[in-house]
């Protein structure tokens, strides 16, 4: 934490990603909105004339913490093994990447799950993941269609269940622990296409 | 909506289960700690001394609505199917009701699954709803120990899976749309034990 007697110039030990880093836990404590330059200044043990030397404004710090985790979901469905193949291995890829981004990128997008909505830098991230939901859904699709995801649940619930199951990593995962992200997607992959009943 | 000119008088069509039930509606959209008695009597269309009429504080308002979350929970464990019979049947019954007391109460179980844990009521709701997670995830190890849980997943993995599913519904379910609450309850259990790979 920065000294009090820091508290009246800007610290030069911070960067533009450690102020987006510190900010980003703020509006996940505090709400984005709850959230004020001078609260923000206070998490940062500088002064309120210092922020703005790295950001313009509070929406600038929302809008590149949103990028960061949007960009990183984005890039999934460009990668080769997202594009081509068999759909359920395409599903399964982007599935465990996804689970990677939001493990590695964790209160970027803790952030861009929280979103109300009430700003039009809020909508505009919450149209691209919408975007991003629909490519998925599609794969999801893809599969049942090829023949390899069972035909006795309807699309859009699969789609909500699974997006439910990796979203609601954010609420509980611990980075550094003694589960590892790699450890995390084979075990939510294993729960989600093959059940937790034992086989026999 | 209460017409304008009611505002001045207590509202004799509201009980305290109507006023309650606006009350968790407001909480949710704005957030417990956000929303005064003002904001409260506003979305009610009744003066701030006409809601003392039904309740003496936020905090009573707080404390109703989530008994009535818990209370549907923890009412969960103590039906017959729950305690007797092998584990793995008790674990399905124990998720199935606990989908449609979630479905059924949606927005009081939503209030509870957002709670920060400010005040002490707050606390002490969490307390119990890490109560009764406790015992379903001590459902799950002996479902385990049993032979019909898979062992290859840390249990305490697969409770965080489960539960994450779960309460990810009331992010996106619509009470009375085209999939019943015994259908999702179906679904869930399908794919959470079954897997969504289909059968070869």
């Amino acid at each position: 934490m920065p000294s009090e007697t820091a508290t009246k110039r800007g610290r030069p030990g911070y960067d533009q990603q450690s102020v987006l880093l510190i900010a980003v836990d703020v509006f996940n404590r505090h709400g984005y909105d709850a959230t004020s330059m001078g609260i923000l200044a206070e998490n940062l043990g500088i002064s309120k004339s210092a922020i703005y030397h790295h950001v313009p404004s509070k929406g600038d710090l929302l809008k590149l913490a949103l990028e960061h985790a949007l960009g990183g979901l984005e890039a999934i469905l460009e990668q080769p093994e997202a594009v081509t193949g068999a759909a359920d291995a395409r599903l399964e890829f982007v599935l465990r990447q996804t689970i990677a981004v939001l493990v590695e990128r964790l209160p970027f997008v803790t952030l861009l799950l929280r979103l109300r909505g009430n700003t039009d830098i809020e909508r505009d991230a919450l149209e691209r993941r919408r975007a991003f939901d629909h490519k998925v859904a599609a794969l999801i699709s893809d599969a049942r269609e090829e023949g390899t995801l069972r035909q006795d649940i309807d699309p859009r619930t699969v789609t909500r269940l699974l997006f439910g199951t990796i979203n609601s990593i954010v609420e509980w995962y611990k980075p550094g622990g003694s589960l590892s992200p790699e450890r995390l997607a084979d075990d939510v992959i294993t729960m989600a296409f093959d059940g937790l009943h034992a086989s026999v």
